[in-house]
């Protein structure tokens, strides 16, 4: 089976770009959001989630992101820098963006969350903002999709595509789609099929492959046999189509495919497994494991973090 | 000295024009946002503050703003209609935009407030949203003038204002000053008179003043009395300066003024004050109470709002 | 009947405020776009024309209007400065506008003009921009209506009418309505009602004044009396109610009015008609002539414009 | 020699993706903008040139543009039209953009252009308006690269270009830089490389070269060869690079190469010969000429192009 291949002599393991903000969780359970009287903070976004996954775990990770000169943005540096994550590529912007902000229930099912992403400073990365020198003292880039959705954040993510291809260094997509944040589900498939055909992985459940594949098929064919080998047979060396409870499947290159099953627990909010996931499975590639035991080890986290606020 | 007339046999006494929003309030005090563990939530906004207190003085007051589709927006609503504000004028938006939001420490100076306006629903309020024949059911139209600050909020305040004109309506301006919300203090100065010289009362700090005069003189004059003379003599009947610790000063038409004083309280947040001073300064003239007696009770209510989170 | 005073001593008679551009004519008359072989080249935009009109005439006229940098731009200027207009109220903007274009057809009737404003020179101008002192050197400030469809203009032209104001310039609104340069008719109605409650004089049409009351009568009323009434009850001294080949009524504050009929000729274009009569108007008006002479006098300039592609 | 494959039996040859639009040029030669007189009415528009190039050859050519409903936008259409290019593909914009306009002085060298393209129809072209089935039916689609340098024609293009890939067909790209079109030489580099990577032939002069490798190498090479083999290493078959009096510099992926002279003409304005040059060589490969043959007859009409106002 198609095995990654990482660059050595590197100081940072992981560069995860993206965005990084606050997320307030509601103070009681499964109480409405008009109810609630208040809420926990948290530091939040899938990319500086991850980057603190592989912190806890012990590999070095970096972020590329931006928050708002203001105490949310002080918050959420400081906290990153405490679990050493590293900050070089986190941009401080005074141009009145905010730092993107979650605001949510505690509910196991039909649990709102309101973003607040009108402006949202990660949004706000542009591709003079990306430092190609750091993206290649890393092993892994790691790119959130949702970084992709609007400019200038969209080239910000495709140049540091483009250096890290150049500098060797592993370039690996996270689908996160979230629809509110695109102009249109047309432009959604370009843009994610443009980075997917960049990236040496891909990951993602059905729905966001649905997305992806639309300007090819309009009616959606949801068969993950055939969307792997679209994207097997570009650049792309491995995709990973995550279920939910059925777990995730695994393509390579090499025409191998295998199947590995979750570990159920009871869920108390149904966000956070994936970042915990695409961390897991990052450390354990990067320590030499194989997908097999990566994939296995990434749903291993999985059920930890819903269980609880945050698991870190 | 000059007292206002207010329109009778109608069925709302003042309608609020302008943000209603949440308010998150840091849960400990006197610590900095980035350690505090997490907020308390409250309904905010100043012109949904002055309605609140309208509302708990026993006044028939209503609000035409506008929140978004979300748990947060119907939090507002729900809060409002609970407390007896009429909802006639709110406006649900759908579009994208986000409910007002402040998220802020709670210390009695230099106390941050990170403020989420970017593409806030209040502003997104328009000529066609404003209902002519509502704003003439009531006796007075509080506008609340960060609601001028941007199109298309701006146009539907200044119809607001022509409508009221039209229908005998009271026009207050309360001028609510918020840097960030404006393009250019140049604009700011332009509108704000341009509002002013078709309000019957206007009220603000000197600060604020400052603003107002800025086009005509750049280099700011700091003079009370110039300052309401130049208001009077247009369609302004009182004018009123706040001065914070120092009490307010008020001009009348007629070349009256007079000056009261504050009743000192142990501050815990430097803000809310104003609208608690709005709210029972119009109640009191609604009583038939004259403006000496109503700027004395609605500074009476100014501190009882600086000692608690909310006061309502 | 009410007559207008002008200030004395001042060394510019009238500024005017808003768009200069270029026109481009169909070489052949009463030939389709499409087939029109090519273009004559002029200057134009209202306010231009109604500055060289003066200038023609004898009147010392300046301009406050932007255009773009670059050959065309230079060809407004240049032919203006050669007709001894005033220019340093002239904006040449390096920010990517371009210099206000129509490209016109030659026909009596159902002729077509297409217009390039997309990002418009003149519609750039900033408060900033405009310079208080100028203005208090001129005996008339006359503002084109148009110059208030879009900010930042509209704030230029709000500020320059208070500027004008508070040094006594004599302000003269010209609606000059263009539907496709505003958001919607309800803003128009806003913003023309608020400049004519600041303006000395109103001259419009009668399709003009009804998007003018439209706030107030949705259904309008088509009654120039009303109208009339309406605007002499404010600030207005003179409202001026064109209608074509009608020729023009008149109404002034003491409550007098009257009606001047046209000249006819033979059309060969149906526009320009409206600059000769303002620039002809004021240049009577300046010259210490009555109301109804001056109207007249305009009037009587009308048809020359309707018979060549530019009387100047 | 590598040599192009073309899919057969379509009914179109050659779809060109792009500006179509109205150029002015100075009835007068060789005096300034501000001087001449007035000016000559064409169609223009890379694209548009390069469809009537090939359709005056005898290819069957069809356009993927938009214009404006007015007068110059059916201008264009019927222009086109009578020249037999196909227009299924055009669309007719109402939503207030405006038909690409460029005005021109008429000098061989510093030549003054005057663009109109603040919201140019061609750049409102969408997604959603690119027909799938349409780019199919072609043999060729050729990209004019200024179609990449603005949302939502950027997606559109790049939309187009994956339909091409997918359908067969041979997708070429005459990168055309204009800088005025680009927020940043940086955000030009990251797109242009991109559509390069998926183009069968990429055509440009140095200079476009330069921009489309800054993101790699701020610090310009400008070494062809080097430029040749980073693009040939990809999906790209044939690099040409045009060095204008020099003739051109043609590279294959099979590792050949060879130059290409011109022949010389008088020069009576600066631009057009590009596609004139686009127009032939399609043709002449379309016909079954080799690379070489096919550059020549592209060569061999470019200094056509220089004596006439338009040669078409």
């Amino acid at each position: 089976m198609t095995s990654l291949v990482f660059p050595t002599n590197r100081p940072l393991d992981v560069i995860c770009f993206g965005r990084a903000g606050v997320d307030l969780y509601a103070r009681e359970e499964n109480v409405d959001m008009t109810d609630v009287s208040g809420f926990d903070k948290f530091v939040g976004g899938s990319p500086a989630n991850i980057a603190v996954a592989l912190s806890k775990l012990g590999a070095k990770a970096g972020v590329i992101s931006c928050v708002s000169d203001d105490g949310l943005g002080r918050y959420v540096c400081d906290y990153l820098d405490s679990l050493k994550v590293d900050l070089k590529g986190m941009v401080i912007d005074k141009s009145g963006s905010r730092t993107s902000l979650a605001i949510t229930e505690m509910k196991a099912s039909d649990c709102e969350v309101v973003i607040y992403r009108n402006n949202a400073s990660d949004l706000t990365l542009s591709i003079e903002q990306v430092d190609k020198g750091y993206i290649a003292q890393a092993k892994i880039l790691l790119i959130s999709g949702t970084a992709l959705s609007t400019s200038s954040s969209r080239e910000a993510a495709l140049a540091a595509i483009r250096y890290a291809r150049e500098a060797g260094t592993v370039v690996i997509l996270d689908v996160d789609y979230r629809a509110y944040s695109w102009h249109s589900p047309e432009e959604s498939s370009l843009y994610y099929q443009l980075a997917a055909s960049l990236s040496d992985v891909v990951i993602g459940n059905r729905e966001e492959f649905d997305v992806m594949e639309m300007l090819e098929k309009p009616d959606i064919e949801k068969d993950d046999d055939k969307t792997a080998l679209r994207y097997l047979n570009d650049a792309t060396q491995v995709v990973i189509i995550k279920a939910g409870e059925h777990g995730s499947k695994v393509y390579t290159r090499d025409g191998k495919n295998f199947t590995q099953g979750i570990f159920p627990v009871e869920v108390k909010k149904p966000f956070g497994a994936g970042d915990s996931f695409a961390g897991a499975l990052m450390y354990a590639l990067l320590q030499g494991h194989s997908l097999q035991e990566g994939v296995k080890m990434g749903l291993c986290r999985c059920g930890d973090q819903c269980i609880k606020k945050k698991l870190y």
